[in-house]
């Protein structure tokens, strides 16, 4: 009851929150995700990643607030048919404007200007990336005035040897400065290997991340599982959560 | 009963279904395969990888769909031969033009454009690809106009480094977008080294995948097991399946 | 008894002590940080690191010392916002010179002479490094007079290897003797891969570093452990000790 | 009873059948090994992959077929000695002509031409190679003609990395290619290093070879091991079976 | 009974021993380390290594033997004032030149030179270096007549790859036969990553090494341990033995 | 009863034995080595493997067998110094002739040569090399007539990158053609980092070598343990023998 009511009192302190589509996860969470922060959702293949993003833009649709989905998959009709088959009809919202769908097409050297752009004009409240973890593996080099760009010269001007830990964490910082623009609050997705402990593939970006929502599963016992690992302003469990993932996405057991 | 339901109810949500030739594996799946998807089925050496794919070539044969088997391995004959030993006796499909068997041969820099081309022209319904790894293993470079060609100059021109993962990454998404093309249902074999807990070699394509199936052995317990390790609009138990391999093919105890 | 006693008297022995804001922590290292010395505070993801740097710090302002809080990280408004949630309201001490704010931005060539010069003229007793890591992955080179300055040219004035253990260990120590100048007591943190086992990610500092902290967590039990695992001139015990992190910081259970 | 029946079916149906000289052995896999197929041997050192290959060959020389052994190892006379000192006399078999011993010197450029001739004139029923590890470690290149030559360069010309996966991949597709020549049955042996948990050191042969039997050891329990890892066309037990070697070789408990 | 008359007169057989300063360590070693030996001793950050060597030397003092401190570490002043908060006051017998603190400055090349010239004049009994670790990962280079001097052109000149264990090997053996000049008995300390279960960080000063200390600690059981892992020309047990470390240094339980 | 009769016949009819030194080792081998084979004594630091060495050849001596002791170490009189204090006093042999001692300096390239020259003139029964490690480190490179010399120049002329497995298996092959001419009987130690389950640190030559003893040790329970791994020729146990090591050298308990 105490710890309760400490939790309570702590979510008021903490700030404004924005609510996840899932009822459970803002009860642990003390309301929602805080304000203006960068919420890591990191899982191996087929733990639900992409499920919850679904159900965090739908959630916004559903305030009428402005949503924008960047994904790293060219297939963006393919991703909202899908997210269609979960119960999720993005379309009729896409055409008024509500939610934007972009693809990253990491080739483009203006990409990231043209995404800066659209988070500052869009007025977005919220962002999903889906997944960070391609994005954050292209080579990029620094230019004079701090600017990150994708290169395609992959020798003499990088500062960091591509693909290492430096490299992907100077490309992560400017992912995440990019998403934190305004008053957007961001949900990105991360790849975890199958087999591996870290928490992230570049076990990196759980260290930039304002939060950590790890998604498990294990097949010996046929569960899934969902972790809130790391969330800053907030007192939190650090107990995994038995989840479903069925029509209308993932569902607290 | 009210789960079962549940997943019928889903099944028909979930759109159309591609049977697999193995009843019990349909029946974890909603009906069969989600239509136009692309799913890996992985494994150690010796599990059941092919055999699954005849099985599911075999059965689009019965279903009177026009069939396309790639493969990494120069011995086509051969593998129709052992194919035949195992009961599913292709030769007579091969002749009537139910189904094709291409090697490819990834020393020809013009071989995704055939295959695309095939793939376009022969409306195939159902396409195997056994097995994904060698292929793409092979050094690749992106032409300007986003095409990606098997290259033999492994220097200067390669966005990534050989065998890095975005190397990897990018090669398979090529791989993939190629086969998610028209009508296509495609079943991809993918390599897991024993004693690995990945879910594939190369730890990528498992999450480009739209569903997984995970092929097993144990040699203490004189056991086969599959698993449905992921299969995107499908509500699906993680729990593995006992299996034995036989004449006709993958049987569920 | 006799065991406690004698601590008492190793305490005194061992010289002045820092307190750090737990007074558990204090009981527990003989009346606080050993004057003069660097302390790592180490642990992964979430664990409360900068928790615990923010408390060393309001500490010092308690005590009308003067704090440096060094930052890797360029949001520096959002530390402090976020440090504000947390119970440590640092603006009005920022703007009466107590405490002060630096963000050590690694691109700068000059940025060591200029924090060097700081903390000289400072008069610093509490300086915070927050995190270690990144700046540690910093390539650098060896002037002729000892000094080191990171450097875009990563090839061959390079003494060592990028990324390779002395180059690392060289970089840390050039950080670790420029913390220690004049009364300085250090307290800096450093990221621990999740399911790593060593203390560090660059496995160096925790041998330069007058003292260990570790933070740690666990899901399973929903546990947070602090342990103090070494701690120059300091009789402690090695035995983790169960925390909680809630507004005002790190608590002892 | 009936699974015995069943096995004894799919037998006659999986065609014909290479003893192997081992009475037990050829009753796990239906009769023997599948005619023209490639076996892979692996194991730790001193698990008795060679005395499994003299059986082989030995059998073979019973039987009145032609056999060749193609040996790494340039001792081959001390290799003979060995063999007759566990009861496989070869010498006057050799005079004869009925088997031949062959050194693969991997200095030679023209080895592959000259042993491909050999076993194309030779009419050669059994083949063994012992061992392949050595040998895929070699680099080559590819020429126009799809021929792989060892090389000496190992910069430029070389399609792969030296050592990398699709180099050993594609170097030893080129052997089992040469030993699947006319109606050879071909057994080959690979190296486990001791506490690795693959099935060859280059954890690629096994994907292609036909079958993979393991010898294993536990020095615990003194108990050496085979099992029947993989075996196309074979319905057979994945249990390990206790063996022992002994003058005339391996014999099952 | 026996087994321990038999010990002893193994020692006196085993020839002279230097004490350690530590009496139950010297008990179990027949009496101290072997005279003219060198001995590794190897632990995880805060096990007590340099404690060790401070005992030895303070032994040393109280014996009237000549002692060298060669330390890695460039904060002299800093180490003195920790030893004698530790108890080991070294500062009168460093004026009255029965003990020396050197520090070993790896980017001078004339430092073997010195530290050679300087063991040959000096007449010590008794050396420490502190730590072995950073100054063998120094690239080295092999002149004509068998010096090897540390060097800053890490390419070219050098025979073994900086960094791998032939070339660690070598420096490591020339400054292990710089140690053993004369009548000095040596131990070297050397840094062992937390969680690793090797001897030492470079894995090869345990096999040159003539005995090697192993100093341990439990942070769930809040053990510290000390065991003798190696002892030329000693029976000594294997066991790992309690210590607690205390002003006045390690402490056998 | 059985298997013991069964054992001599073998021993018999496998040929000449030479003894160890260690009667129950020769009684667990049919008598002794396999005459003219090579045996790898490999372990962990402080295992015994030199102390078998002194054995091996101290037997030899006593049987009026010439005997060669090829070192890697420099320091050949400190190692007869050293195998005096354990009970072997070669010193008067080698005045007379019987047994000899080489420093076998890995700069000099016509150390080979030498020491080949030396093996033939000298008409040694027994040869031991202790340690193998360093020596098949050093880079080497094949002349046109399959001459392998160790080189400086580790660049271009190279024909396996240094230090890989190829390169690794060339050096050991040439030492191993080395010591097995003539007559010779070698044992040759070989180095195991601690904490790994490999047989050897390159991998590589327990596959080679004709047997394999393996040196370990056990400091929780403080056991050491001789474990016949490999012996070609030879029915052995695969049981691990607790030994103790005192002077005169391993002693099975």
């Amino acid at each position: 009851m105490d710890e309760f009511k400490e939790n309570l009192n702590i979510a008021s302190e903490y700030g404004a929150r924005v609510t996840t589509g899932i009822d459970k996860l803002d009860d642990i969470i003390s309301g929602g995700l805080p304000k203006n922060s960068i919420t890591l959702v990191s899982g191996t293949p087929g733990s639900g990643k992409t499920i919850l993003c679904y159900q965090y833009l739908w959630e916004g649709i559903n305030n009428n607030e402005k949503c924008l989905f960047i994904t790293s998959d060219e297939r963006v009709s393919y991703i909202i048919k899908q997210a269609n088959q979960l119960g999720f009809d993005f379309k009729p919202y896409i055409e008024q404007g509500t939610i934007k769908f972009i693809y990253l097409d990491i080739d483009k050297s203006e990409i990231y200007k043209e995404i800066e752009k659209e988070i500052r004009s869009g007025q977005y409240s919220r962002v999903v990336l889906d997944s960070l973890t391609p994005i954050s593996e292209v080579p990029v080099w620094v230019s004079g005035v701090h600017e990150i760009i994708p290169t395609d010269n992959a020798t003499g001007t990088l500062k960091y040897p591509t693909g290492s830990i430096p490299a992907t964490r100077m490309h992560i910082r400017r992912i995440m400065t990019m998403l934190s623009k305004e008053n957007c609050t961001a949900v990105v997705t991360s790849e975890i290997p199958e087999g591996s402990r870290t928490l992230s593939r570049d076990t990196v970006s759980e260290f930039i991340a304002d939060g950590i929502i790890l998604m498990d599963l294990d097949t010996t016992m046929d569960r899934r599982k969902l972790t809130v690992r790391k969330m800053r302003s907030t007192s939190h469990t650090l107990k995994p959560h038995e989840i479903k993932i069925t029509v209308g996405g993932i569902k607290f057991l």
